[in-house]
Formats: C-alpha cells, sequence, structure tokens
C-alpha cells in the first residue's frame, strides 16, 4: 500500500454510524462506475489506462523524450488546464519547484498558451533567445485560443530558426487520434503525434501521452508511474469503504459537505508538492462544481502557509475541513547545525534531521486544528517516488468519480467552462457570433 | 486615481440601500482607525508610514541593495509569512515570475527559511555552489523556526567561503529595533541592520525595510512604491463609501458576507500576479479569520484557471464572490501573429494586441459569471507601475482593517498561529514544554 488513509483525526466530527449510512451511496456509486452506467459514462477511458494503455505509443514517447532531450536546451510545453496541469504537477513533485535551476545540461521545461498575456509570452520569449529550443503543442481539437496562440508562435519561430525541415524535427504534437485540423496538420507538415484519447478528459489524462511525454523528458520513471498507478486500480477495487481507503475518502468528503464543511484543503508539507496541489484543484471543483453544488477545492503549503492562512484554518470560519498528505519517508536529508552562539535558542534541534522536525510540526498542527474544529483526513504517501506518485494520482482520480456519483453530479463534463469562452468569442466579433455581440456588450 | 472600483457587476446582488444601511458601521470602523480606539490599536504604524518613514533608514535601503546587486549572483532572502511575502509579491508583479531567468546580470533571487524541508533546504544550496551569495535574514525575534534555521545554515556556508570579514560584507540583518538575540548578535557581528517597527505587524510590513530592501535588489523603484502608498492614503480618508472605493470594498465585502458569500476569490489575469494574490490571502485570512468568523481568502490566474476552477466558479456551490484585479493599461506589448493555413480558424484574432483579447476574455468572463450567479468587484489599476502598485497595496492594507472593524475582530492580531507552534516545541521536547509532551503524545 503506497498510500493508506489515517481517519485518527476525524473520530470527534464523524460517528462510526455515518460510515455505515453512507456505505449504500458508495455501493452504488461503485455500481455506476463498474457497470459504466453512470453519467458521463464515455468518459471512463481513465479506469483501465494504467493497465490497457498503448505500449507501442509508450515505447515512442520514451524515443521522442531522449531525443527532445538531446536536441534541445528549453522544451516549451504548449497546453492549458489538464493539458498541462498534470505534466507540471508531476515533474515539479518529482524533481522540485527549481528543478529548471539545477537540472544541469537536462532542457529546461517551461509552459507556454496557458494564459492571454503579453508579459508571459515576452518573458517566454526572452527565455528562449540563444537557446536551442523543442515544444510539446497539446490540444485535443487545436482550436482552443491560448495554446493556438502560443503554437502559431512558438512554430515560427522554430521554423525561422531551423527552417521546415529542422522544425519539424523539433515539433511534438499530442493531439486527437484521427480528427480535428491539428491533426491533419501535423500528419501534412510531417509531425510526430501522440494521441489524446476520445475517452480520457483533459484532468484525467496526466497517465497519457498528455502527461507522460513532459514527464519522460524530465527523466522521471514513466513505466513505476504507470506501475502505481496500476497497482492503486487492483488496490482500490472493494466497494467496502472499511477496506478501500480510496472509497472512503470518496464517503468521508461527501460527509463532511452534508454537515456544512464547504471548503476542502489540500495541504501539503512540502514545496514541491504545490503544482500536485493545483492539479487536485483542477480534478476536484471541476468534477463536482455543478448544479450549484460541490465543495470548493483550496490548498496550502505548510509550514509556509501556517503562517499565512494558518490564522483562519485555527480560528476563523468554521466550514471547512483538511486533507493532508504526509509523505512518510524521504531520501532528502539534511541535519540541522548545531550554532555555538544559540541565538535563536534552538540549540535543542542541534544534529536533528530538518524532515523529523517537519513530522512534529504535522503532527503539532493537526493537534491544534483538531482543537480548533477542523476535520483533518490524512493521507500517508508512503515515499516522494514515480510509484507511489502514480498511485495517488490514481487514488485521487478514483475517488474523484465515485464521489461524484455519491454527491449526484456528472463527475466527467464541464459545462461550464464554455460559458466564457462564448461570451469572449462574442465580444471579439468571431464569425457566427454576431447576434450576441450586441446583447453582451449593452450589459458591459 | 491609480486603483477604481467598479461595482458594475454587483448590481444583481447587492441593492442601493444595501450601501446605505451600512455606512455607519463604516463610518463607526473609521473612527476606530483614526482615533486610535479600536482593537490592535498598537499596530497602526502602517496608517502614517508612507509618509512618516524613517527617511535615513530608506537611503540605507538603497545604498544596500546597491552593494548587494554589485557582489552577489544570489540574493537569499531568508523569511516567513509577512517577512517574505510582500517583497516577493511585488518583486514578482513588477518583473515576472521568471524574473531569475531574464535578469541579466542581476543577482537572482531566492526565498528560505519559510518551510522545514530538506528537500527545499538541499534545492537552495545547490543554486548557490559556485555562485557569489548574500543574505537578507528577516525575523523579528530572531527565534522563528524556519528562517533561524536557514540563517545558520547560510551563515555558515558565507562564512566558509569568504571568512567571518567577508561575510559580514555580505549578511544584512532585518530584525528589531533594540531587543532581541538577533539585533544584539547582528550588532557584535558587525552586520548592517534594518528595522522591523514595533507598531507594524509582518503583514503590514511590505513598505517597511522587511520589503524594501529585496525589492530594492530587484531594481523596482522604492521612492515611487512609497509615493502611491501616500497618495491612496491621502485618496481614501472620507468616510463616506459613494467617494471612497477603498471603504466601499471593505463594505461590499460585509454586504456579501452576510448573505452568505464565505469564500472571497480574488481573480488577476496575470501569472505575474500570483504571489501577489498570495500576500493578499495573508493580509485577509490572518486579519478577520478569528472568532469563528471570516472571509476564506482564495485566489486564482484566469484564463489559466477557467480551465480547472473555472467550471466550479461557473456552476458549483453559490458561495463565493470574486474580486477582479485588472490592469487597465500596459506596456507589454505582442501581437498574434497571422498562419497562412488558419489550422486554429483563429484568423479573426490576427494582428490584434494579445492583452487586447485579454480584455475581452475578461468582460465575457465578467459577465458570464454574473450569468452564473457570482458576485463581482472589479479593481481597475491603472497599470503596472510601481506607483500603481503601491497605491493598490495600501488600498488593500487600509480596506483590510475597516472590513476587520466592521466584522467585529481585532484586524492586527494573529493569536491562533502560536497553536501549531507550541504543539511542535512540546512534542520536539523543547525546554519548558514538557508538561504538554506527554497530553500531545497519548493524543496522537
Amino acid at each position: 500500500m503506497a498510500l493508506k488513509l489515517n481517519d485518527h483525526y476525524l473520530q470527534k466530527f464523524i460517528r462510526p454510524q455515518e460510515y455505515t449510512n453512507i456505505q449504500p451511496a458508495i455501493t452504488a456509486a461503485h455500481k455506476q462506475l463498474v457497470t459504466r452506467s453512470g453519467a458521463g459514462n464515455d468518459y471512463l477511458g481513465w479506469v483501465d489506462l494504467p493497465e490497457n494503455y498503448d505500449k507501442e505509443e509508450f515505447a515512442r514517447i520514451k524515443i521522442a523524450a531522449d531525443k527532445i532531450r538531446k536536441s534541445c536546451d528549453v522544451l516549451i510545453v504548449i497546453g492549458i488546464g489538464g493539458s498541462y496541469l498534470g505534466a507540471r504537477a508531476v515533474i515539479e513533485f518529482m524533481n522540485g519547484q527549481l528543478y529548471n535551476q539545477v537540472n544541469g545540461d537536462a532542457p529546461d521545461i517551461y509552459y507556454a498558451g496557458r494564459d492571454i498575456s503579453a508579459a508571459s509570452m515576452n518573458e517566454l520569449l526572452r527565455i528562449c533567445e540563444g537557446k536551442d529550443v523543442c515544444i510539446n503543442v497539446i490540444s485535443k481539437s487545436g482550436t482552443t485560443t491560448e495554446p493556438a496562440v502560443a503554437f502559431r508562435v512558438f512554430r515560427a519561430l522554430l521554423e525561422d530558426k531551423y527552417g521546415k525541415d529542422g522544425a519539424r524535427e523539433r515539433i511534438f504534437v499530442t493531439t486527437d487520434r484521427a480528427r480535428g485540423t491539428l491533426k491533419s496538420f501535423s500528419d501534412e507538415a510531417g509531425y510526430e503525434t501522440f494521441v489524446v484519447p476520445d475517452d480520457v478528459g483533459g484532468r484525467y489524462s496526466v497517465l497519457t501521452a498528455v502527461g507522460l511525454l513532459p514527464i519522460a523528458v524530465a527523466d522521471i520513471d514513466i513505466d513505476a508511474l504507470m506501475r502505481g498507478a496500476n497497482d492503486a486500480r487492483l488496490a482500490f477495487s472493494d466497494d467496502n469503504i472499511e477496506n478501500n481507503d480510496c472509497y472512503r475518502y470518496a464517503a468521508i468528503r461527501n460527509i463532511l459537505y452534508r454537515k456544512g464543511k464547504v471548503t476542502e484543503i489540500l495541504v501539503g508539507y512540502e514545496t514541491y508538492a504545490q503544482m500536485f496541489n493545483e492539479w487536485w484543484k483542477q480534478l476536484y471543483g471541476e468534477s463536482e462544481g455543478k448544479d450549484s453544488k460541490g465543495i470548493f477545492p483550496a490548498s496550502v503549503i505548510f509550514s509556509t502557509d501556517l503562517h499565512s492562512l494558518g490564522q483562519f484554518i485555527q480560528d476563523g470560519t468554521k466550514n471547512q475541513f483538511e486533507t493532508v498528505i504526509s509523505v512518510e519517508s524521504s531520501e532528502d536529508h539534511f541535519t540541522i547545525p548545531n550554532d555555538p552562539n544559540n541565538i535563536d535558542g534552538l540549540n535543542f534541534l542541534s544534529g536533528m534531521e530538518l524532515d523529523a522536525v517537519k513530522n512534529k510540526a504535522m503532527l503539532g498542527t493537526l493537534l491544534a486544528h483538531e482543537d480548533g474544529g477542523v476535520p483533518n483526513i490524512v493521507l500517508e504517501l508512503k515515499d516522494r517516488s514515480a510509484y507511489s506518485l502514480g498511485y495517488m494520482i490514481y487514488f485521487f482520480e478514483l475517488a474523484c468519480a465515485i464521489s461524484g456519483y455519491v454527491l449526484g453530479v456528472n463527475p466527467f463534463d464541464q459545462p461550464g467552462v464554455e460559458a466564457y469562452k462564448k461570451n469572449m468569442f462574442a465580444l471579439l466579433g468571431k464569425p457566427g457570433y454576431e447576434d450576441q455581440k450586441a446583447a453582451l456588450e449593452a450589459r458591459l
């Protein structure tokens, strides 16, 4: 078990019968999922993916990653939402937030096409000056505004620098298997392409080529990542929440939501987990936030944010619960040095491992927040390995599906994401949106 | 006016009489503040700071910053919570999130002492390898665990590399004016020191030496920053919310909170604003989150997060409101190139400024979220200048004080931050905490 749920710090907030009482809803959700009879059942490709993934493409991903590693200083990953968050989450979790500053000769990895900003675009172009560059554009349709604009810019940059033939060797496209203009254009241009499967939504796509190519470029063991995910798939197959920590997490979230805990804070104790928390926020927010329902997903990194949001969590409005990811063992070691002057009065810590102190900070915080009336779910992650991370990714994906079904929503659609796009296109005068333009402008 | 409040997208959610009805509470809060009769009145040093700041120290800050810029490749800023968030917020807002990658010969700036992590510590030490390093340690007491441990480590690094005499020229200490072991040790060792004023709390300290020294090292115009803050101080002195956008913001927050909007999402449209949002989260969360009250502060960067949390905001639980920072004019320019193939179907955007498209995305989102039942406060910031940023900083500081008084809390204390520290020290076996240790361990 690479991940275990510890419910010790929930005992004051959830009575034993509450678990019994929610079991039938969990069992029903489990049946919806395994019989593929629930809402959104066209998007269940992620369920068996860790076993059934395309082995031929997987091998090509490794070869492409190797080629990228050998041929560039900078890889620009172009994608928005689920098209970059999963990769970035895994890369930073495994290699650190400052990976680009400590990776030696390996390619730096930057993210483009995730905003609409001259400042961002110019910053990335400056970073590419004088560097050898490859790009991986990730877009199912190829028409999403942010990545499409970035692809225009960086494709032109490569063609100017290397010519069309040279650019061809540096452009890697992850898109629809067969349809869409990006796919047909890539085939014509001779770009190597990888597949965004039809039955896997963006927020569930990290273990497809969407996530795996950039992750492999960062020299992370993608075999171990998939193996971890597959072991989680096998481990969390029983619908009984006494035996299934993944379903138990889904149950606890719904129990707490129904008693007014409307915000969940995912807590990490390592800066390297920050983008993982962002991935989680998309997964849960986009899956459950619909039909005027859902737990608002927030995140913090402690002890950093104990000195910013800590006061609120301890003493503020009591509408939250925390889910704490505790990395149980670490290969990162640092011993606190002694100070003969002891100017900080901390010599009682001299010679201790920093991560041992972190562990006491975590336990102290759990007790403090329990005293403050905040329920805490603790997820004990075995270590900071690709295997364990893959295991945790699958844990959260599966729990999200079950949790969404228990909430009574379709966990796999995102109809609300279109609302701003439609308005934006109308205001921009996109052909076909003429009728809405005047009506919207009158409301500004 | 470098910042104006636009309440157009609130009209469906707040009726005119609600403003009238909350005015007396605003006036009362205003009186508490100006007569210094409210809770926490020992911590009002920030109010007149933009005019009354220590001019001699301000000049020394510039000289020290210049010395740091000339003598190192890397500045390590050591501090936690308000001791680093303000500086980092300003540096990234003005210079971009990837400043270290595009700043040429200027010193890179990294942040230490803000977590308890071997991974973080080792990463920073690797970054310092072979580089010339200066440090600015920021701690009022000198005894806060995270920065104290980092100061031990980086002081030793400098002394090993440059000797005690060389290290002395590279260590800059921002601490208490007179008390505390860090102050007396620094005086003995001959470090240059700057002051954390007694009457300015950490989250209000960005315009003191706490923030200004690192900000000046990043070559940001700190005179303009202070001038902007001072002009905001003068602009927002009328207690009538019809004439005072700052107080109007405080009023709106309380109006919405009382009708069940328990989460405020600060929305930026530029990645460079991300750490500013974090600074804001501390300011509001720590000031208001007490006595089981307060609006939970969250943040997003659009359009990035429209593809993660956008679904939730549009369609999910209706307990939130948004505060959108719109940077009205920009010196950042980028023109969308034409694509003869038009593979993305976006040629209707060819030749447009990227930031003009961003503006339409923002307007489209405001209308979409209004339709989704989410109140939106729009703060129109004139531009991305140090002057305007200083203005906005003061706007938020003052509004926070008024908002906290209207909520009925002491906006200037943070009693809850001690809870985890006490537990941590007891679990670590700190002398003096022996009694609590066994009781806490029994609860684990």
